[in-house]
């Protein structure tokens, strides 16, 4: 199943979207919101299933679908944390500064919690108020939605409460995080607000593809319309999403549409760091790591951050070249 | 005005209440849920006032108002986050650690993002895994409610757009925060649901003792029955919640219903720590104060860290002694 959220008020209009992305159908007789919905997921997930069959089998022939129209499939969230499971992705950026990995950190996920209050829609400009200095940079990443989780779950019970899939632009401010984490506090500022994939769906619609908590799939990212990455984003997975949903409930419950993220997806190379797109690697889902990677071998970096008017796309295809979860297309602009 | 949510669903029901906190009425007809509210507030808090009004002057005798049927007033919200704005508070931490508070603490507010999807109501026990090791802990501060605030307000221009003043427990596992601090990404498991009052208040409600952002009034804490620290949360408050919603806000706009607390409540003394009450002094918001000024004067801490069992009540009164918020009443439970 694949649903979306129109643009309507603070909490979208809830719609069931075909598989292929060109017709959908209004689910307000289910549910009015996406929150709603998983509010209501055990009660509903059927009657939203089943109108997702009578649109894929054109017993109802629906309106077309634009991604354009869409926010956030949780055009604000309750609750939205985002893990770092890609630990190559943190070595690296360890190796740029000369500093260890720790041990623990390949038993023990790194975590952020972020501002899911204000969410951008898939296609809505990042703004801010300067480029210089901020370091504007994209993160390419997948993220489930949860219903209800208990406190203390463990990493395999944490699965099946895997309702949704879908993909986020992590917009990180690259420029304000020394500063940030130097306070010992974590990321507030640094971390403005994400924007997601104008579709969620359902891990069974991702069929074999999602297996034990993780996307076995490219992710493609195109900065200023150039692919920039399409690492796999099931592997050098360090923590599946139930160990990621796990450890965000081990000391609270978390409550119905709660996202966790996976973190940027990096792919090593031979057990290394992997090589751009254009020297034939898989490239990156975030432009920090190309230039760790700069400054490991150069001692500097060369590619730059984002800049007003830069533009970044997030999507990911199915074996046969079809968009899953739609695209994220955003541009820079000055606020 | 006085609002409150009673346990009811996920989003609770918005009723008015007397200042006296003995009368009630719904306010369904107006907005079903706080959070309705605060989406609307320009457009139902004057009918909320009105009704108030009539609860007031008795021409509406509503019903019996019962704060152990209290949620928090957002059982869940969109955005909690948490300053450090009893600069007092950090320097003692530091100086039982041996480290120095860096200047730009004095200018750069200290805050994190907490979870908000699962808050506990006032008088719910704080149910944890373990005790032994956790370090659990109870947080006495103040918070704010906000409207819609826009990216990058100036701390005088957020003031306005507080709507709401209330108490909380940010409960803390004082045993997992140096471990999770030590990753460098902030707390997260170690800041496990939070409780509020049972009441929120218009700052207009709180007369000349709301002034420039901050409440000067004392915050009372009782620990197992023992009053354990009346500090006054106007004194020593290095940033006012203006300052503290505009730096929430430098580079994300927030949703209605946002709520920015003070962090622990902290009083100096002549300049240096305070006292504990049974030596005369106004004592302390958490129970980390106390062992820090412990280890400072003594090289080790002598006060435990919450046990089952343990209650914790937090409450402030104003200049009759009637209590303007309610009381936040939690034990200490194994999970």
């Amino acid at each position: 199943m694949k649903l979306a959220s129109l643009k309507s008020g603070r909490d979208g209009q809830l719609v069931v979207v075909s598989d292929d992305l060109t017709r959908m159908v209004t689910a307000g007789d289910i549910a009015p919101t996406m929150q709603c919905a998983l509010d209501n997921w055990t009660a509903v997930r059927g009657d939203l299933e089943k109108l997702h069959e009578r649109l894929q089998n054109g017993e109802i022939q629906g309106v077309a679908f634009d991604q354009a129209q869409c926010a956030s499939p949780l055009p604000r969230a309750y609750h939205w944390a985002d893990g770092s499971a890609y630990v190559n992705h943190v070595e690296l950026v360890r190796k740029a500064r000369g500093a260890e990995v720790p041990e623990s950190f390949y038993s023990d996920p790194l975590m952020y919690q972020g501002g899911s209050d204000t969410f951008l829609a898939p296609r809505e400009p990042v703004k801010m108020p300067q480029s210089n200095g901020f370091g504007i940079d994209f993160e390419a990443e997948i993220a489930v939605v949860t219903d209800d989780v208990p406190m203390g779950v463990s990493a395999e019970d944490a699965l099946p409460h895997i309702q949704l899939v879908m993909l986020v632009n992590d917009v990180s401010l690259r420029g304000l995080i020394p500063a940030e984490l130097a306070k010992g506090f974590g990321f507030y500022q640094s971390k403005p607000s994400s924007a997601f994939s104008p579709v969620c769906v359902t891990p069974e619609q991702l069929g074999d593809r999602w297996s034990e908590g993780k996307l076995h799939l490219p992710l493609i990212s195109q900065l200023n319309g150039e692919k920039f990455g399409e690492p796999n984003a099931g592997q050098d997975m360090t923590f599946h999403f139930g160990q990621l949903v796990a450890h965000a409930a081990r000391t609270r419950s978390l409550c119905a549409g709660t996202i966790i993220g996976s973190g940027t997806v990096s792919n090593k190379l031979d057990g290394g760091p992997g090589k751009p797109v254009v020297e034939g690697g898989v490239g990156y889902s975030c432009i920090a790591e190309i230039r760790m990677i700069e400054t490991i071998q150069n001692g500097s970096a060369s590619t730059p951050f984002m800049d007003f008017g830069n533009t970044i796309a997030i999507e990911m295809l199915d074996d046969q070249g079809q968009s899953i979860f739609g695209r994220i297309e955003q541009t820079v602009e000055q606020v």
